[in-house]
Order: C-alpha cells, then structure tokens, then sequence
C-alpha cells in the first residue's frame, strides 16, 4: 500500500520510534531518507510537514504529522487491529501508562538526549562537546532527578510500568 | 464525594493544568496545599506518591498519579461523560492535536518555563538569576524553534490547532 511516507534518519532515536511501532503494527511504509548534515530538514518538504525543520515527520494518504510520540499515538489508535495490542481501553490502566511515558518524554529523554548529543554523536561528526556548565547541569539533573527515583535501595525507587499496572 | 485529591500549590503552572482539567469536568476534589518553600514536596506522603519529589500528585481512590499531562488525559479519559467534552474519538483529529500537546510539552513548556523560573519565580523569591550561559541558550531556543514556527509573514508559521483540525 505505501500511503505511508516516514521522513527520516536512521541515525535518529526519534525517528526510530516511529519504525518501532510500525513494525509493531506490522504496517507497511516508505522510508524517505533526509540527510541532517546536508540541512535537508531545514528545506522542503519537512519544512512543510513540520514547521520547526525536524524528522521525524510523517504522512499517512492526506494526514500529516511530527513529533515522534504523537505519531506514535496515532500509529497505535489508526491501527488498532492490527499486529501488536499497543493501545489499553482501561482508563485506569491507561492512566498508569501515561504517567511512565510523560516520565520518559519530560524527565529521562531530555537529560539522557543531552548526554548521548555531547558524549556520543558530536565526537562522532567532529564536533567540539558543549563547555562543561550546561553538560555538568544535564548529568546533576539526570543523577539527583532519575537516578533519585531508582537507585537501589532507596524506600522510594520507582517500580516499573507493569508493577504498577499489576497493582491497579 | 472528594475522592480525589490534589497535592499542589496554587503557584503551581503544572498543578493549574489538574485544576483546569477538573474545573472542566465539573468534577469536586479534595486541594491538599503543599508548601515547597518547607520542602514539603520532597517529605511523605508526596514522596510515596511521586518519586521525584514534584507536585502535582493525584489520587482517585486507589489510584495513585503523578506528571500533570497524565494526570489531565486521565481526567478527560475517565470522567469522559461529564461536563466539557474533552477526548476526540475520530483517531486523525486525536492525532492533530496530539501533534500541539507535544509541541506544548516537548518545545514551548520547557523554554517558556525556564525563562519564567529566572524572570519571574525567583525574582519574586529572592534567588539570584541563573548565570546569562544558560538563559541565553533558553531565549535561543524559544526565538529560533518556537518563534521560527509562529512568527507572522513566515511562510511556514504555525496553524493553530483548530486549523489543522478542520483540515482533517
């Protein structure tokens, strides 16, 4: 069918959610490769799929859509039938899922993007690592704010989604 | 009924997002202050509710909750025959405006709170400002990412939610 088009890398952690859930869903897609270094993300088309120039972006026939957990979202709710259950209908279950995926997007993914972007990618493309205030910033708030709620030992570590689901 | 509780502070951004969500709703709730200038946030009973020691912490019975934007799509999911409706079922529209919360959570909120926590909180607080490195990388951002996307004669600025929707 191809009528879904996914603009991308893949080098992209981002973009690569969105592979993941298509192939959850066992649903077949066009890949669209956008080279980063050359600035195609900043030129059409994704600047027209996207307005702040960024992959992933994403069609399906005459929708189109960015930001990888929103296409993510849509992905599970469009095609619900179809391969792997990604979508729960208890509301309360839900809920349980939600609070550990805001987790993901609002507390690990920006610490952990920051490390990754400044101790792995740039020394991969040759460039200089950020100055140490904002990096040393990242690897506190990722040390006193994530690894706080799961260190070991702690009366107060988290417990994992599917505990938490359990208990519901 | 006031099963439910909200732990927050009415100085609290991400704690008005639970009282809109339930103001919306028409729905009665039990407010438990939490005073942050005494840390409270980071004392029992928040902490066994919220790892990370943060407000807004919710309860519905047995239902234990935290991270604002789970919270509301709770609300809106659980409580979805009363008051304001909330929750598109048409899976394309869900998807549009799923695309503008993230937008919301992942570009607008983390620049915007961040210029309102150096210009505005601790100000009000007495707490010196954040060193200029950071701040101007906060400013840059929202100018480049955010403005970018929404600033007026720009060919590809920012359709609002509704926009898109009826587009759909």
């Amino acid at each position: 069918m191809a009528t879904i088009k996914v603009y991308g890398s893949t080098y992209s952690t981002v973009a690569m959610r969105v592979f993941a859930a298509l192939y959850e869903k066992d649903i077949e897609f066009e890949f669209v490769p956008v080279d980063m270094r050359a600035g195609e993300h900043k030129k059409e088309p994704i600047i027209s799929l996207n307005p702040f120039g960024q992959i992933p972006a994403f069609e399906d026939g005459d929708l189109k859509l960015f930001e990888s957990r929103a296409i993510t979202q849509y992905i599970a709710h469009e095609y619900f039938d179809k391969g792997t259950q990604l979508v729960i209908r208890d509301s309360k279950k839900m809920a349980i899922l939600s609070v550990w995926t805001e987790v993901e997007g609002q507390k690990f993914d920006p610490a952990a993007s920051k490390l990754t972007w400044e101790l792995g990618i740039k020394p991969l493309l040759g460039m200089p690592t950020d100055s140490a205030i904002p990096l040393s910033r990242a690897i506190s708030f990722y040390a006193t704010d994530f690894f706080y709620a799961t260190e070991p030992g702690k009366t107060n570590k988290i417990k994992k989604g599917n505990e938490f689901i359990n208990r519901v």
